[in-house]
């Protein structure tokens, strides 16, 4: 199974799709359903089901025609493509509100991505405690990263704008191959380092041009 | 060209990326450039030039070949078709960390989204503030959207999962028609009213799947 998951590689909307996916079985596994069809899934996932049969089909045959998934094994399935078998380790960098708020974001650490790291440059958070994790000089970064057997796999960037730049190139510096980042600005990375850029103000601008079409 | 927008609908996919080539213009603007080739755009969007220009020519004509695109005319046409000429009323319902740190949120004030109603449950918050919006009790809710002229725009829901349908129920009985759920579970909106879920860790999943491939 190993050797199929590294040969194919999967459609960029395809992997952004699978996250909501596995969301959605999760959902329906605490419900206590083992079978849904394609349709149902699709209906769920906010998507249309041939969109969601061309997905899964990158992954292996699944599903029996006029029945469905099973829906422990489409989790199990897309848990290992996602490489979410293991725990992630992750640090923050920049403990305003919205940092704050992500160190104790409880889907983070239910979901196998432990905060183990925070840091600030502010001398009043430096030395206090965010949700249990000890918020750390922004100076002590790299030899923190260096400290983790196994290395860091993901730094989120929770700066100011102007910062965060300066604070992917450090992290970048100090071995961590994906990023986050939050801050309202496009930043860049070097070729073998995966950039997601977050901003939040972009749903609100998607449900701007429905709300003109109403 | 108001005829115009109403004719043609977009594809999702070209809306969604719509903020972002809006941002990158932006912050080339910003930056004094007056003229982009798509290749340049599309690389600082995270996109190829070929879907860029797909996705332009939904809106018109622009551009010159072997030129480039203007970038204040793209940022006025994106603006036109995202909605965006006119400002949004906003409220947030959850003053957890998550609804605190979106109250403040720079990104929203400063594209014309305007957070005018903050509600909770918690007798302790109800009556403060929260960078200067009032805390109201839930309660409060549909009375309030009616005393906005104009109604509300939107909703962004900021509770515990638990909580989340039905406070999706209460904004759509106060008239809201488009809702944001940042509540880590799926719900569900009647047809007529665009719903956007937004789970933080779907992003943490995306860049794992990328980090085991290196």
């Amino acid at each position: 199974m190993g050797r199929i998951l590294k040969k194919v590689k999967l459609p960029q909307a395809t992997i952004a799709r699978l996250p909501v996916y596995l969301r959605s079985l999760v959902m329906l596994t605490n419900k206590g359903e083992q079978i849904i069809s394609s349709e149902g899934l699709a209906s769920i996932a906010g998507t249309n089901a041939a969109q969601l049969r061309k997905d899964l089909s990158y992954l292996g045959e699944f599903g029996t025609r006029g029945v469905g998934y099973e829906v422990d094994q489409l989790i199990n399935e897309i848990s290992k493509w996602l490489g979410l078998l293991r725990d992630r380790t992750v640090v923050i960098v920049g403990l305003g509100r919205l940092g704050g708020a992500l160190v104790g974001y409880q889907g983070f650490s239910e979901k196998g991505f432990k905060v183990v790291g925070a840091f600030d440059r502010d001398p009043a958070k430096v030395g206090t405690e965010a949700d249990g994790v000890k918020i750390r000089h922004i100076n002590e970064l790299e030899d923190f990263t260096k400290s983790i057997v196994g290395g860091i796999d993901i730094g989120i960037i929770a700066t100011q704008a102007s910062s965060a730049q300066g604070i992917a190139n450090r992290m970048v510096n100090a071995g961590i191959k994906a990023i986050i980042n939050f801050a309202p600005i496009t930043i860049e990375v070097p070729d073998g380092v995966v950039l997601r850029q977050v901003d939040l103000s972009v749903e609100l601008q998607i449900l701007s041009y429905y709300l003109q079409k109403g």
